[in-house]
């Protein structure tokens, strides 16, 4: 008899296997006992007829309870009914482990109850298929940065100083001396890509912010890829190309996790390039006109963003904003230097934004002057220092946010369900 | 003209393309300057003929200095005794930035200034060579797995209690609370390998050992499958095979990186399943032989990890260790439960252990009991325990460390290089 697993039971069609698994649920209807199993694979109906299986056998099938772990065999049918396309005819039943008064019960759970049983909760359905998407959002991403000449270079997450400022970071006694998390793995892609010509780094990020919205989580992860000899245009090119590529690969490869969150694919189907893009400029004009009370100069909120993002189809690129709320390292546009040479990507549906990015200052004058101007400690940045003095070159990238991508790509509307663990203000168990 | 990059010049042989790079080495004889140009894909040498470019292009080619980024045009010539099988016919040079005083200079530098310079020192042939290996590894890992079935789970890097006590472990301040940077994700794998099946994580770990040897960092990356429904053959199954094809991939694949560094690929091409099998007994009455002075019941130091590893072609595993020196999770031999059901696998030529794992425990009272053994907090395992409660199977996996694998494939002595900026006792900087 094979053993197999639930995702492969086309190969079996009229044959007999044995699958390990947990009984996602059951139900009876007098002589006939229903029972849902699940392998992680997906979700299979075993079907057990009286008479026809021996009376343990149908006795254990009536008493099994949620999530005990099983053993089944059973011959498989084609059913255009079920979940899978297949049901098993039960031919025997072993109980590997009785799981008594799961807590998770089909009843409704508040968020906190869940998020204490998050490493049961990983277990139903509907997370189950996120984070099946967010594996595929993940696989995706890497697939098309390998593709197209990138080279993994991981940054480091103990660092010795803060890229925007300590306050937001975790910090750690490193043998006597501190260090923090890093937030990003920009200033490192920076370095390697003088070395590579295309790079990324794809890890965990920290954030040690008090925020507590549906938007927020304190470690998340992040890619960041960053060119050699590339410009603000290239970098938009790379980031619509990327997430074009991502939400077509999901729609192909994940066709049934959006259908168990109930996804409008319509909407995702369009996400390709080109991507509108608008100035910063015209970013406020819009919100004016929506009467939001903005004005030039001021950085967006969530409110903003959305109000933006929901303004179109598919996701903008908002484009040079002013250079004094963005980053020290941007390069300002030569044209106009009021503004820096940056631009980020907001999500359409009220998801924001996913991709923070642009030109980085290729000048070794410019970029000390911005040290010393955000009150910078000079000696920790000294190395970076040295990618403007040995071979400068323009070079851009951008980092791209999994879990509000997840989130976005799901339709769902917390992030707190796009990653295995998540942790926040007020959770880091389990 | 097409501009185009190194790797790519065989599809442009006869025609004239531009590239984008650094100066990597010149020299002179007479009439002819040689550059040799590096671009992160590779290195190609340009040729310029005085009288056969304009003057002011010769002289600027005289005029080169180590790492100045340059934008160069030529006529792709095919040339066997170049190392990428091209060369360049100078026809122009445009300097984008000159490096004055590259303070790597081809004579030697020790490792500290080096490591100092490590944002720089990764352009180098040596550095870029191992730093390719490093991605292509980790593009194996994950081919593989995802081949396999395996979905990817990310496992929290903050979390909230100690694994094997806090001695070497990262504290931050969590909001007021105590948390600790991960030094495994295992825990975290077991949990979703009851949701999936087969999964893994793949990420950075910590640990704040004031370790100073060649075979140590305190931030290194670590892959860790994990299977449902699995024991200790089944691991040592999954780890041979995912070792083989790694090892496989990068010969195909990284053959000129593996020249580079003057690796000896015989030893390499070898590496296939399966792998010998020993138990720890074995191992002692091995080691005794040698005339090392070691007891059953004794953990391996790194001289026997080596001593071990070197008395066999292949890796080699051994199983069976003493539970006693084992983490609190390990399954007991249920024929001799003085004995663990876990492995390690040990790397031939003197790199010691690269995988270690085994099956875990799934049941519930022996793993209470092992945590109140190890005076663990139990609060804090509460969540790992319900995986004992509801649905409890046997399950194994392992965790492979990419810097000693990376270290072993390169053939290189420190794991220092095997890392784009390695993390260790005395340095987190750059």
């Amino acid at each position: 008899m094979n053993s197999t697993c639930i995702g492969q039971l086309a190969d079996h069609e009229g044959r007999e296997v044995t699958l390990h698994g947990w009984v996602y649920n059951t139900r009876s209807s007098g002589a006939v006992q229903f029972v849902l199993v699940r392998d992680g694979t997906g979700i299979v109906q075993a079907v057990a007829v009286r008479g026809s299986v021996p009376d343990d056998v149908f006795g254990l099938a009536q008493r099994l309870t949620q999530e005990s772990a099983v053993t089944i065999s059973g011959l498989v049918r084609k059913d255009r009914r079920a979940p899978g396309g297949y049901e098993l005819t039960l031919t025997n039943l072993q109980l590997v482990h009785e799981a008594r008064d799961y807590p998770i019960t089909p009843k409704e759970h508040g968020p906190d109850f869940l998020l204490s049983h998050r490493h049961l909760w990983v277990r139903s359905a509907r997370q189950h298929a996120i984070l099946r998407i967010r594996a595929q959002v993940e696989h995706a991403i890497r697939g098309f940065l390998d593709d197209q000449g990138f080279v993994l270079t991981d940054s480091p997450i103990l660092t010795p100083a803060a890229c925007e400022g300590t306050s937001t970071l975790f910090e750690t006694d490193y043998f006597g001396d501190k260090a923090y998390l890093s937030q990003s793995g920009q200033l490192y892609v920076e370095a390697t890509a003088m070395a590579f010509g295309k790079v990324y780094c794809f890890g965990p990020t920290f954030r040690a912010e008090k925020s507590k919205t549906r938007r927020h989580l304190t470690e998340f992860w992040m890619v960041e890829p960053e060119m050699a000899y590339a410009d603000l245009d290239d970098m938009m090119a790379l980031g619509e190309q990327l997430v074009g590529h991502v939400v077509q690969e999901v729609l192909r490869e994940r066709s049934r996790e959006l259908e168990v969150l109930k996804r409008d694919t319509k909407l995702l189907a369009q996400i390709e390039p080109p991507f509108p893009r608008i100035t910063y400029d015209e970013a406020i004009a819009l919100l004016q006109k929506q009467g939001e009370d903005i004005a030039w100069g001021d950085d967006f909120g969530a409110p903003h963003e959305i109000a933006i993002g929901d303004s179109f189809q598919k996701p903008v690129f908002v484009h040079r904003y002013p250079a004094q709320i963005k980053a020290f390292y941007m390069e300002p546009d030569p044209s106009r230097p009021e503004v820096a040479l940056c631009a980020d990507l907001l999500a359409p549906e009220g998801y924001g934004e996913i991709i923070g990015g642009g030109q980085r200052t290729h000048n070794l004058e410019l970029l000390e002057d911005r040290i010393a101007a955000n009150n910078l400690p000079r000696e920790a940045f000294e190395w970076y220092l040295d990618l403007r003095r040995y071979g400068s070159v323009p070079h851009a990238g951008f980092g791209l946010g999994i879990e509000r991508t997840v989130a976005w790509i799901c339709g769902i509307e917390h992030v707190r369900e796009t990653i295995p663990f998540p942790r926040m203000l007020t959770r880091i168990y389990p």
